[in-house]
């Protein structure tokens, strides 16, 4: 069993690994067995035709928390792949910042299943704005795939 | 109801002014009645840890091809918003480039259901790696929303 | 608005007019505004082929719960229609007996997206063995249908 | 690798041990390799509060079609467990019997992905009345599950 510190340093090593989260600009703001939390600051490269955050960029910030969520309750062999995710969209996402909380609700051997939420920040009020439910694979290290 | 070659206009013009699909290099290759076509070539601004193209990528492509397929069959004065989508991962997202497919199936007053697609290509060969489906909501003009 | 006894009064009046709930053998355990519990007592008629209680039941009962729930909010000469459904099995459902447990997370004028939860009981325990996102529609009374 | 006749056995074994089917009424109407129909005829016992043919209850037809889709293509020692499923409802279920087919669109080693659609008949006319994604699991022999 990996320490809490250990697992905090191989979500961060993933993570930097990621270059889809610092195209966004998002950054990780918390590890925590089995949950993650990660922040992405309004950004005009990221809107859709209306000027909100684009409903695929909220998914992928919700899609990451959830994934790094199931990883740190993996072995140390494995990787974490996504398997499938719905998501839904509770109000427009119009903020300031966004962040993404991810957390397991069940741990199997084969695959996790987490919720993800994501809520807009705006004058230090926070208003949830998607709904996230995923699957996540946990991929054995004969694969060649590494976290 | 809108010619064809307005329809083809209208979809042109919105999906220029979604600053996402040019952060992510993505383009619109075809526009029929209920049924959108987007490309988007490799990335390495947009892989996730293991160097694949993210889910949350395929996602907003996959998204925006749905909602623009539902938007060819909305009134003039209606804007599209996503409720809602899940996404099932079907390969790791390898290859050259990506063709995002969203096609109406069901079109009612107030929501439009999708299909999309998500298509990986490389060596002249074309893989099937995302299977998505989507609602979409008919904002009316009232909202102040255009597209 | 209504009381919360005619709330309490109008789910129950509609919950019984709903034969799947006879057949299965479901009750309306709690109405409350915003959330609605339902239970269903394990029964051989409706177990899959290794004996657990067939997924799409679990969907029933959590799927009614989660419009009902939905329609605690609705304004009186509303009627709710499931738009669509999502749900993750997290363990097979073996158990005394059932609880769906639906609750509204977001409640627009048009579309309620609510979350779903659904409950294993065996010998004084309960363990998480469903989770599901939906969105109920808000029909509204010129359609003739009625709740 | 096991022949069309081997393979229909297995299933149809399998669907009689699902009571679920007996009790709502559903006979297999076809199976092939990836593709399995089930039909049900129109029963007031199943209906939700305003006489349609409850959505649980179509989940339940189109999961069932889905999940011995995916059996088909497992191995012998094999059986399946669904881990997730969406469903869309595109249309009020009303019609004198529903037809549900599942198609396998990815068999995985470990995870089969699969579409499933349901239709109406009525007047000697189809329609289409829902739309599903579900991820079957591959469930070795070793648990003691078997199809």
């Amino acid at each position: 069993m990996s320490s809490v510190s250990e697992i905090d340093q191989r979500i961060r090593s993933s993570f930097a690994r990621m270059q889809t989260m610092a195209t966004f600009g998002a950054s990780l703001q918390a590890v925590r067995k089995g949950e993650v939390e990660i922040a992405l600051p309004f950004a005009p490269a990221l809107v859709q035709q209306h000027g909100f955050i684009h409903a695929g960029v909220l998914a992928t910030i919700a899609d990451t928390a959830c994934g790094y969520a199931a990883l740190t309750l993996m072995p140390n062999e494995a990787a974490v792949l996504t398997t499938e995710f719905k998501i839904n969209l509770l109000s427009p996402a119009k903020g300031d910042r966004f962040i993404a909380i991810g957390r397991v609700v069940r741990a199997g051997r084969k695959l996790m299943v987490c919720l993800g939420e994501v809520f807009a920040e705006a004058d230090n009020e926070r208003k949830q704005v998607a709904l996230m439910t995923a699957s996540m694979m946990v991929v054995d290290g004969g694969t060649g795939l590494r976290d």
